[in-house]
């Protein structure tokens, strides 16, 4: 027999992790809740054409398709099998795929359920999404994204409630050093307009994307191998030195010198400057917030707004993303619906808080009484099982040693789950219709009413 | 275009029934949790090789198969290709498949955690599982499983604290009409020792699972059909005979008499009739218990007690099962460690729910306030946001319609939305520093301060 093991990028989570991240999803519930989002959930297995084509052609590789059951061979693609060609021959074989993020489902499931919802519709989901990405640091195949949209509406003010839900989340779950990284893809469109390249933008998006990694020399030489013009190279690193102005506004400025009159990347322009000042009177902390005009965000189908929070010297990339995106539902034969939405990204900023340390203490559930059991006839287990249920009954979380083993090995499975409270009651106790408390801790123990003993606890744990 | 579907079998759930599921979670998770038993989650992704032959032949055809990404034909196995043979291919066009219960993947975990685990250990989970059945009433593609299982001891005390979980849950759940099905799987294995079958008890409890959707003549043929003789026959009528006796003894003394000195068998009714009676003085009433000499429960794995549960006139099969496992990680190398666990299966407790009308009311997530916006310039802008932060920062639920749109619009969509509080504040107000707080469901309003407003709406809340 094999050593059993689970596939490369993904996890179990034992108790410890479980209590951590059941925490921080508590956090992200109450906050979306509090801010009038909706939960909703669809399923973890989606029809493969509902995927296909929505994530690019990269996207699209990194899909899990799930296999026809039975005999899938005999329906298959017959010239694709003799050509031996994956690709052609997926269709065939495969007609449903695992979830790759959360926004695409949420296109579809407006879509199909319009007649019930009221629009404008603020959703959030948690869920986990599954990508065939090469594993790494803060890089899995199974995670969990927690999604906010707001659908129905183009208000800016969707925009800064979403920028404030950042802020109110990332704080409450105290992770150190975030900022909110902002730009507009309509700035990004204008320079390529500006630039005479406006065809070629989705080009221009994937190499400048890939700076954070690559740096500016790398952005130049992608840009080179995919056939940019000098003037437009040099337009790029131009831009890239923006960056390193003092302040947003002044970037804003020399982002609204290139791009002239240009009426929608002036538009977003406006949009930034309003958010950002609004962000302040909102009491988020000016540096917080940061305007950079190479974020460029890798999904298609943004067209507005972008955001993505990054954690000073954190392990990994960025933990959350999002953005506007003006016809989400068109894919699906629903023109016009604009929306916007973020993403928490939540196994990144799990790794952040155990990377820095910052996880609240004591958040394991852990069980509150061990009643141990000192005999083995009937009288004592039912006595046993009685008190038990007593200290149930009051909501402590009590468990019974399943055996009547030896006294040391039950204290000692007390101490290894780091119960606090535990109760013996032998032949002497059950006599006087009392029990002994004992206190893991301080190693203290009294004889008590079981009363008595609910009465301590809670007097220790208040 | 073609119109957005989603897999058959699987479901989306909007906030009304989001709502009603996470009751129900959240219920199972205070449970499991005041029972000790602490939370884990596994991978949806396991290793093919994890699930295959766990499940027997009809369960491994319902394994859902994830496709290896990139040019999975180029290391397929060229002669199952050229045989056009599905079930051959599979090992080398999929390494990964979706979990189909949360047992198999449990004992896998505790194989691979064994060092970091505390036993006897108690676990729960709440999660997806997929399977490739045929879609109908009660049964789906993917559907959840909540779980709570005793790995590391052979204490029947552990089947009576499961049985006592169960009765909390389902009463707390408020499901009308439940029973608890008890039997044990010691004595089917001796009842086929005593009928000289003892080598093809597999093939007689695969008959006997099927009495409750065929009924006595139905199982009378499908064992004809399995090549068992007259004499086995009659017995197995006899033996559905049995459970019209009028109590859970009555039925017990038949089968024991059938049974005389079989060891492990009489071990099994003398266990069934100490946990019939436990669990009477647990508190649970006489009438929810059932002994069911022909419950088989179609897994493997079970060795010992096995149990179901179900609704009197509910649409849908049992709603529960479990049992005890002699040797469940056995499968995965380590041998000798003994379980018992319980299964809630969550989607068809919400369709009984559901079918009876016994959900609680008011458990929809509803935005308690929404502030409306009456006027386009900055300063009511302003003035709006800081009266929704108000609210907000106090705990309601609150939004802000995202357009100064028509009034009658935007108290629409309260309406539409079951909004109950609804804030207007026009250039009056802002004045006076005030702001109109209208009651949804009376059509009152009042002018007030916002702390007088927040103290009106706690009042009405309370």
């Amino acid at each position: 027999m094999s050593k059993p093991s689970i596939p490369k990028g993904t996890r179990d989570f034992g108790p410890r992790v479980m209590a951590r991240r059941n925490w921080m999803f508590d956090v992200m519930r109450a906050a979306f809740e509090r801010f009038g989002f909706l939960p909703i959930e669809t399923p973890a297995m989606e029809n493969l054409s509902t995927l296909t084509g929505k994530y690019g052609e990269e996207g699209d590789k990194l899909i899990f398709r799930i296999l026809n059951n039975g005999d899938f061979l005999a329906k298959s693609d017959e010239n694709a099998l003799q050509q031996r060609d994956s690709k052609a021959l997926i269709p065939s074989i495969s007609k449903k795929a695992l979830r790759y993020d959360l926004t695409v489902p949420f296109a579809r499931f407006v879509v199909m359920s319009r007649n019930d919802l009221v629009f404008p519709f603020r959703r959030y989901a948690m869920a986990n999404v599954w990508r065939g990405d090469r594993p790494g640091k803060g890089r899995y195949q199974e995670f969990t994204q927690c999604d906010a949209d707001i659908i129905g509406t183009d208000s800016v003010l969707c925009e800064l409630e979403l920028i404030e839900l950042f802020h109110e989340v990332l704080s409450t779950l105290n992770v150190p050093g975030f900022r909110i990284v902002l730009n507009d893809r309509r700035i990004l469109t204008g320079l390529a307009d500006v630039w005479s390249v406006g065809d070629r933008v989705a080009d221009l998006l994937i190499a400048l994307d890939k700076l954070d990694k690559i740096g500016a020399p790398g952005v130049d030489a992608e840009l080179q191998t995919r056939g940019f013009n000098d003037a437009v190279r040099a337009s790029v690193q131009d831009l890239i030195g923006i960056t390193s102005l003092p302040t947003a506004h002044n970037q804003l400025d020399a982002v609204a010198s290139i791009l002239g009159d240009h009426e929608s990347a002036v538009a977003g322009i406006s949009d930034l400057r309003w958010l950002l000042q609004q962000a302040v009177k909102a009491g988020i902390p000016d540096a917080v917030l940061r305007f950079d005009v190479t974020l460029a965000r890798g999904l298609d189908y943004y067209t507005g707004a972008i955001f993505e929070v990054r954690v000073d010297d954190a392990p990994v990339g960025s933990i959350c993303g999002g953005g506007r995106y003006a016809d989400l539902t068109g894919i699906f034969g629903w023109s016009g619906m604009s929306g916007v939405g973020i993403s928490f990204g939540a196994d990144r900023i799990y790794d952040v808080l155990e990377h820095f340390d910052a996880f609240p203490v004591d958040l394991e559930v852990s069980t509150d009484v061990l009643v141990c059991r000192l005999d083995e006839d009937e009288s004592a287990v039912q006595n046993d099982l009685a008190t038990l249920r007593a200290f149930r009954a009051v909501g402590w979380k009590s468990e019974l040693y399943p055996e009547a083993a030896k006294l040391k090995k039950q204290l000692k499975f007390a101490a290894d789950r780091r119960i606090p409270w535990v109760v013996l009651c032998g032949e002497s106790e059950r006599e006087q219709g009392m029990i002994t408390l004992r206190n893991m801790v301080s190693g203290e123990q009294s004889i008590l009413t079981i009363q008595a003993a609910i009465e301590a606890i809670q007097t220790d744990k208040s």
